[in-house]
């Protein structure tokens, strides 16, 4: 993409309304636009960094076997009116009147819709059990929406539901999102941690949140150090094995939120207790039969008896994470995106555009870059070379490939990891070898 | 994907609430589920043939130069007054009210919040032309729905918005998606054909619908024969030249709506008229100022003065098309998918699951068939031979991979063609080389 074409609206002001430094980054970056209190505009460079957390979630729940759907953001209140949750839920539910006086609601959360679906299709035993989930815009109509897309009213989250028949499938199908957690966050480049947490209003009786550490994270939270040094992705997983050795692994050791910390058992640590700041990126439930029983959720066993199904719900914050990951990956110049998640690879820096020998340089690196599959974002505008590396800083991306008049002369070209500050001079061949991973 | 696994639930009796042969098919193919009046949820099968048309969408709007955003389903009333459209657009829109009592609603379109962003962001001339599109939830509270996703009150809509300087660019802007709207269609194996149209409340004076012919088309429509041999996918488009001879080609034969037909004229076509069903599956608007001037959405010109830009926008029914290639490519025994929307490749059918023969073979092609990067469902329930034909000429996969005790013993199995029912016994490996391109 040429950056001369590209919608990318920044900002050199720091935003009066951004409180935390990454809604103040993503309106500078040109990521996102205020639509209204709560509720964003997600602009082409914001965009594609939500797709590509989007699809690292997907793709994640796809391999623990979880098969996707996609449910509608309107619901019909009587179904809430079934789990008892329409009185109970409260005024940060969007509650909505149609044209023939019927109470509608904007969806904040599915059980009860994919419990009706889940009960109007399956039938027997011998159908469970069921992973499914869907990735879908949510409204919960917050009193003081804030911190941007952190604490947004419109939001976009995953939300997986497991069906089985028994407390062990349950357990089982628990296990395997709790894994399939643990890799998401750490293939964003996130140190995310499970911490046992309340169930609030979804119910149930075991619950985990994931909280990222960053130090402008929005809680205190307190755990083991032996936690930074687990690495989700050191081994492949078989998610028909049995996954509860990695369960305790990974809940054998003391972490806490706030809310749950033990002040006496967290003494026991000595040394090795971490205190730092937290932000809550994903939240598991097994709540058994809450909602099944309520809106007669039930299938055919062995011997014919109707058995309630045991439930779980897994949520994700897919548009928080963008927020989360700035958090967690920033300096003062602006956004540091992990690899995996950055909108583009490369951002290649023309810095005398209009120059004859600039010009070809660029445009043949930028083919070249392209060809070789990378997304390029050619900064090729008539600017001063002391903006195009403010902006190119800013928005963050991974690389940024840098050619100027004298350099290009002899054949140089420079190149910065922006996540370190390191630059070094090199050959184009070179540069474009290590960018394309030809060595 | 095994099917003893999969989510998809299909019904063998007609749903009694489907008038039309699309809704009966996508609930019976387990591809949809009605969530309340007029809102689906997308079940795994129909939401694989959702994601297969968006795609091809988004591919088509990204090589015509548009840039992809995402606006929020949800809008603050008082942008909509700025325009005039809130007491104009009647009941159809669904109007909310928040905890503050704040007017907000779920957009019906988006002229209105892309507009705002632009005038927030845009300053200069020089920033022209810009082309910027989203795909997302729309939401009219139509006082009958009907006909399934064909004509719901929640649907999937891509709408693409241009901004240019002056009459000349938002013309070629209009050409530009005038093209990939041809193209767009034909990749879906769609005859889609351009029709002037009234334009309605989005307003302005320049106005096609795209139409697909179908024998179960909502309404009645005329055009010239030669149009059925027109091939947009004939040759490359260059989207930088001047596309004015593609226009011109494409709208210089009689075609017409009901709405706008001329009896008189089309009687001078003669033999070369054609009468049939139609079904609209995109739009596109040329309104000029008309939002820019009641929403100040001005850039500063060459010197300095304020030019209210030139608009237009574009709209494809991303989930009606569901419903729609439905239409046009069914037959009493089920859906036939064109390859490129198709939800599989391939239905891989095991006509004696727990025989050692059939299963070895199956998973043997299975696994073969994905390695090749070919998606394919593989029927491996223990259930009669007829009742797993039927389940797969209903969902309609292209391509049918039979494999039978008889057969396998002398390395045999049978290739079926779902378009035409033509079936070619071969050999495994004949079978594969013809599925995976090896020859």
């Amino acid at each position: 993409m040429k950056l001369s074409g590209y919608f990318l609206p920044t900002l050199k002001e720091h935003p009066a309304e951004a409180q935390i430094v990454s809604h103040r980054l993503m309106l500078r970056a040109g990521m996102i636009r205020q639509a209204s209190a709560g509720i964003y505009s997600w602009l082409p460079l914001g965009f594609r960094v939500l797709k590509k957390i989007e699809q690292i979630v997907r793709e994640e729940q796809d391999a623990a076997g979880a098969q996707e759907l996609l449910m509608p953001t309107i619901q019909s209140a009587d179904l809430w009116r079934e789990s008892g949750r329409y009185e109970d839920y409260g005024k940060e539910m969007l509650r909505i009147t149609d044209r023939h006086d019927r109470d509608m609601l904007y969806g904040p959360t599915n059980e009860e819709l994919i419990t009706a679906i889940f009960r109007d299709s399956v039938r027997s035993y011998r159908e469970l059990p069921r992973l499914l989930y869907h990735i879908q815009w949510k409204f919960r109509d917050e009193v003081r929406p804030r911190f941007g897309v952190m604490r947004g009213r419109e939001f976009l989250m995953k939300d997986s539901y497991s069906f089985d028949i028994d407390y062990d499938g349950a357990r089982r199908a628990y296990n395997r999102m709790f894994v399939a957690y643990l890799r998401t966050f750490a293939r964003m480049g996130l140190k995310a941690i499970p911490m046992r947490a309340d169930t609030g209003p979804i119910g149930g009786d075991l619950s985990h949140e994931f909280i990222i550490l960053a130090e402008t994270g929005e809680s205190e939270v307190f755990c083991h150090r032996d936690f930074l040094s687990f690495d989700p992705l050191g081994e492949d997983v078989d998610y028909d094995a049995d996954l509860q050795p990695v369960f305790d692994k990974w809940t054998g050791l003391y972490a806490a939120t706030d809310e749950m910390h033990d002040a006496a058992e967290a003494a026991r640590l000595g040394d090795a207790l971490v205190s730092a700041r937290g932000i809550e990126v994903g939240h598991i439930f097994y709540f058994g039969t809450k909602y099944s029983k309520a809106m007669n959720a039930v299938v055919a066993g062995p011997s014919g008896e109707e058995i309630p199904v045991e439930m779980g719900s897994y949520g994700i914050g897919v548009s928080r994470l963008v927020g989360g990951i700035i958090e967690a990956s920033h300096d003062e110049s602006g956004i540091i995106w992990p690899d995996s998640v950055a909108p583009f690879d490369v951002g290649l820096i023309n810095l005398r555009a209009g120059d004859a020998e600039c010009d070809t340089a660029c445009n043949d690196l930028y083919g070249k870059l392209r060809a070789a599959g990378l997304d390029v974002l050619y900064d090729d505008r008539d600017e001063r070379a002391g903006a195009k590396f403010a902006s190119m800083d800013l928005i963050g991306l991974p690389w940024q490939l840098i050619v100027g008049p004298r350099g290009i002369k002899s054949g140089v070209v420079e190149l910065k990891r922006r996540a370190t500050g390191e630059r070094d001079e090199l050959s184009v061949d070179a540069a474009l070898g290590w960018l394309t991973g030809g060595g």
